[in-house]
C-alpha cells in the first residue's frame, strides 16, 4: 500500500478520499486554492499545500503545481477524485513521468474513452450494443444529414471531446440540422478546444443506467451492479439509485456483463463506470464510460458493502482484485440525493453563502458525504454540490421513505443560501418515480410542462 | 400500524424512535422536561408536550403526566425507549388501562424479568444454563455463607430488583461475606425499595455476550445474533460489538438458540436482549434479560440490515414476525462507541456544558445517533450519553480501523465539555481488544493497575 497519497481535488470527494486513506493507514496531502483554505479536507489531511488562486485553471487544474506539491511532500500517488484532472490523460502521463502513481486507468485508456467517437468504435469491437449513429466524426452538416436520414429523427449531435453534458444538441427534423451542427461545432471548439462532433439516435423515453466495474492490473474484472441515473436536469444528475428499478434481472445481468466485457477488452484498470441508455423494451446501448470514481459511487457501496475508494487504492498499489464475481453480493436498495447550493425557484441558479446552520441527518442506514460544516462559506468558484445524502434499506419502498425522512431532517440555513432539498422532495413524491417507472424526462416534467420540439432539450449522458 | 406514537424518553433514543416513526408514516408526540425544551426531538416530533420539571421523577418517570399527554394528543401507543419507564411493569399496566399500547412485552413478563431471582428460576425451567448460585432469595448472611461454601469463592451478591449495575458486591472470602451481605441489602433497599438479595458465582475473566431477539404476539421468535459488551467501566458499557469475536460459530449458535428458547418459554413479545456470561472454555450462563430496546441495538441493525424500532412498532401493532430464522442474514462486523460527556481524566465525572462545536463523523458505513447539535447545552440532569458512533465493515479489522477514523474525526468542543473519545481510542488501541480476546476486566486494566482483592470490583451485568 502507498505511504502517502495526494488528493488532487476539493469538496466532498476530497473528504471522502481522506477518510478512505486514513482507514487504510495511508497518510494524506490535501491541496487547496486560496478560496478553500477553510475547507474540511485541509483540517482532516495530514498535510495541506496551497496550490494557487481560486480559478480552477490556476489551482485544481494546475498539473504542474499539483505535481510539485506531491514532490515537496513526498507523496507516492495521486487520487484525482472526479472532475478536474480525473480524466486528463496528459496529467496521468505527467504523474507517471514524475514517479507518481495516478490512481486510475492507464493514460491510453483514459484518452480512448475521452474521445467519445473512438470509445464507440472500441466498444463496438468488444461486442457491446451501440446506439445507432455515425461510425466516425462527421466532416460536415451534409454528412450528418445523410446519417440522420438513415437512422431516423430525432438525433443528437455530440462533441467528441464532450463530457458533463456540454456540447450537445437534439435535432427533431432535417430543417434544424444545419444550424444545430454549426452550433455544436462552435460550442465544442469553445468548451473543449476540439470542434469534432458525431451523431446518435436520440431516445426520447430512455433510462440512463450505468454499471460500476472494478478491474485489476492482471486482467481480472467484476461488476458491482447497476445504478439508475435518469433523474437529471440539464444533464446533471440529481437523484441516483441502485439497483436500477423496474428492469428484469435478465436485463440487469446482460448490461452488467456487457460493461465488464467492455472494460476487459481495453485493459481497464481501477474503478470505472459504463453508461447505457435503456429503452422501453429493455433494449440497451452503450453511450460512454467514465474513467474515475463517480459522484454516485456510495449507492454501490451501500448495496455491496464494499468501499470503492479502498478498492481503487488497492488496485493502484498493484493488489489483485479481492473478490470474484460470485462473491459480490448485491443487497437491498440504495438512493443518493445531491444537495446543491442552488435555488430551484430561480432556475437552479447557484445560491452560495455562509452556512449559519448545518445539521445533516443521521440514524440508521443514512450516510452523508459532505465538506460542509456550521460556519462554512459556500463560495462561488466551484460546482454547487454541498452534500450527498445516501440511504439504504432492504427494499426500495423503505429506502424512499427513509430518504424522505433524511431530507426532512437536513437543516441548512444561512443568508442567501438555498438548496435543492425542496426540489429533491418533489422528485421523491412523484408517482412515476415512486413506482420506479421514470425516464430522463422526469425532472423536466417537474420543472416545466413538456416542450416536445425544443432542440435544446437535454440528452442524458453525464 | 399506529397513527400516533408518544415517545416517553429523551436524548438520542427519542430522536431514534422519532426517525423510525417518520419512516413508517406514524405521527409522533415528544414529551420533555423544562430542562429539555431545546432538545432535538422536540423539533423533530410532530407535537411536543412539556410534562414537568427537570427531576426525572417529576417528568420522564411521571407516568400520570405521560399518560395525560398521550390522552391530550390522541396518541395510540407509547414507546418507552430504554431506562426511565421502559421496564416498569406498573407503567405498562397503566398504559393498557388507558387504552394505550405499551411498546414492549406484557406487564407480567416485564415484572418476571425485573425480579432477577425469578428470572433465573424461569430460565432454568426453560433449560438455559445458569451461573451457579442461590436458587431463591437469601434470608440471611448465614444462608448466603452456606451457598457460597457450596459453589466456591469468589461470589457476587446482587439485588433481586437490581439493574444498571447497582446494588452488587463481589466477595472473595468467607470473612468478607457478612459485611458485603448487609451492605448490599441496605443499598438495595435504598436504591430499589426492595432489600432482597441473591448470590451467584463470580466469574473473574468472563465475557459479557448478549443476544438480540424478536418475538411476535403469535409465538414466533428469532434471534438476530450476538453482541459482545465486555468493555465496561463500573457496569457501564463503553464499546459494544457484534458478532461477539473470538468465539466458535458453534458456541455463538448455542447462545443464540438458548435466548430464543428462553424468550418463547415466557411468551416474550417485541425486541429483547438475553445476557450471558461466557467463560474461557466458552461455557455460557444466562444472567438476565432486558425487556426493551438496548442502547447498543444499532450494532445488530448494521449486521442484519433490519431496523429494530420498525420491528418493535410492527410487532406492537399486531403484525406477525416478518422473517424466519433462516431469512436473517448476519453480515460483516459492527462496533459501537458511546461518547459520553465525561472527563476520563477525572474519574469519568460528568462534564456538561454548551457545545460550541459539534461535528459528528460521516462517510461510508458510519452512523451517528445523537441528540447533540452545535449550540446544544448538555445539562447536568440526566445521563451523560451524548452520541453513539457505530461503524460497519465486511470484517472486524476494517471495522476497527473505520471506528478509529470516525472517532478521530468527531469534533466536539465547548467550555467545560469533555468526552470519553480519548479513552475510547485507548480501548481501540489495546492489543487484547484488537485481537478480540478481552473480558470484562479490560477497561479496569486500562483505567488502573489491577486491584485483585477489592470487593467493590464491578461485575458485568448491565
Amino acid at each position: 500500500m502507498f505511504e502517502k497519497v495526494l488528493i488532487a481535488n476539493r469538496g466532498e470527494i476530497a473528504v471522502r478520499v481522506a477518510r478512505a486513506c486514513r482507514e487504510l493507514g495511508v497518510r494524506t496531502v490535501a491541496v487547496y486554492s486560496t478560496a478553500d483554505s477553510d475547507s474540511a479536507v485541509v483540517r482532516m489531511a495530514d498535510e495541506a499545500v496551497r496550490i494557487g488562486p481560486p480559478a480552477s485553471r490556476h489551482s485544481y487544474l494546475n498539473a504542474a503545481a499539483i505535481v510539485e506539491a506531491a514532490r515537496q511532500t513526498g507523496a507516492d500517488a495521486i487520487h484525482p477524485g472526479y472532475g478536474f484532472l480525473s480524466e486528463d490523460a496528459d496529467f496521468a502521463e505527467v504523474c507517471a513521468d514524475n514517479g507518481l502513481v495516478f490512481i486510475g486507468p492507464d493514460p491510453e485508456v483514459v484518452r480512448a474513452f475521452g474521445d467519445k467517437a473512438r470509445a464507440r468504435t472500441l466498444m463496438r469491437q468488444a461486442g457491446l450494443p451501440l446506439n445507432a449513429g455515425s461510425a466516425e466524426t462527421l466532416a460536415s452538416a451534409a454528412a450528418a444529414r445523410t446519417v440522420a436520414k438513415e437512422i431516423g429523427y430525432p438525433v443528437i449531435i455530440k462533441s467528441v471531446a464532450g463530457g458533463g453534458g456540454r456540447g450537445m444538441a437534439v435535432v427533431w427534423s432535417p430543417s434544424e440540422l444545419a444550424d444545430a451542427f454549426a452550433r455544436t461545432q462552435m460550442a465544442a471548439q469553445a468548451t473543449f478546444g476540439d470542434n469534432r462532433v458525431y451523431l446518435e439516435h436520440y431516445l426520447v423515453h430512455a433510462r440512463h443506467v450505468e454499471v460500476q466495474v472494478l478491474c485489476d492490473a492482471y486482467g481480472n474484472g467484476v461488476h458491482l451492479g447497476t445504478r439508475d441515473c435518469s433523474a437529471q436536469r440539464r444533464h446533471q444528475k440529481l437523484v441516483e439509485e441502485g439497483p436500477a428499478p423496474g428492469l428484469s434481472p435478465c436485463t440487469l445481468d446482460a448490461i452488467a456483463d456487457a460493461a465488464v466485457r467492455g472494460a476487459l477488452a481495453v485493459g481497464y484498470r481501477g474503478a470505472g463506470t459504463f453508461e447505457f441508455l435503456v429503452d422501453e423494451t429493455e433494449g440497451f446501448r452503450f453511450i460512454e464510460a467514465n474513467c474515475r470514481i463517480q459522484v454516485e459511487h456510495p449507492v454501490t457501496e451501500m448495496i455491496t458493502g464494499l468501499d470503492l475508494v479502498h478498492e481503487q487504492l488497492h488496485i493502484a498499489a498493484g493488489v489483485r482484485l479481492r473478490m470474484r464475481q460470485d462473491e459480490v453480493r448485491l443487497r437491498g436498495a440504495a438512493i443518493e440525493c445531491r444537495v446543491n447550493a442552488e435555488d430551484p425557484d430561480r432556475g437552479f441558479a447557484p445560491a452560495p453563502g455562509r452556512l449559519d446552520r448545518f445539521r445533516p441527518p443521521g440514524g440508521p442506514f443514512t450516510r452523508v458525504d459532505t465538506h460542509g460544516y456550521p460556519g462554512y462559506l459556500v463560495g462561488p468558484y466551484y460546482d454547487s454540490l454541498l452534500a450527498k445524502v445516501i440511504v439504504w434499506a432492504p427494499d426500495r419502498d423503505l429506502a424512499l421513505d427513509r430518504m424522505e425522512r433524511a431530507l426532512a431532517e437536513f437543516d441548512i440555513a444561512g443568508p442567501g443560501v438555498r438548496t435543492t432539498i425542496p426540489f429533491l422532495r418533489r422528485i421523491l413524491d412523484d408517482a412515476a418515480f415512486r413506482k420506479g417507472r421514470y425516464s430522463t424526462g422526469l425532472v423536466d416534467r417537474l420543472v416545466n410542462p413538456p416542450a416536445p420540439r425544443d432542440s435544446r432539450l437535454p440528452h442524458p449522458t453525464t
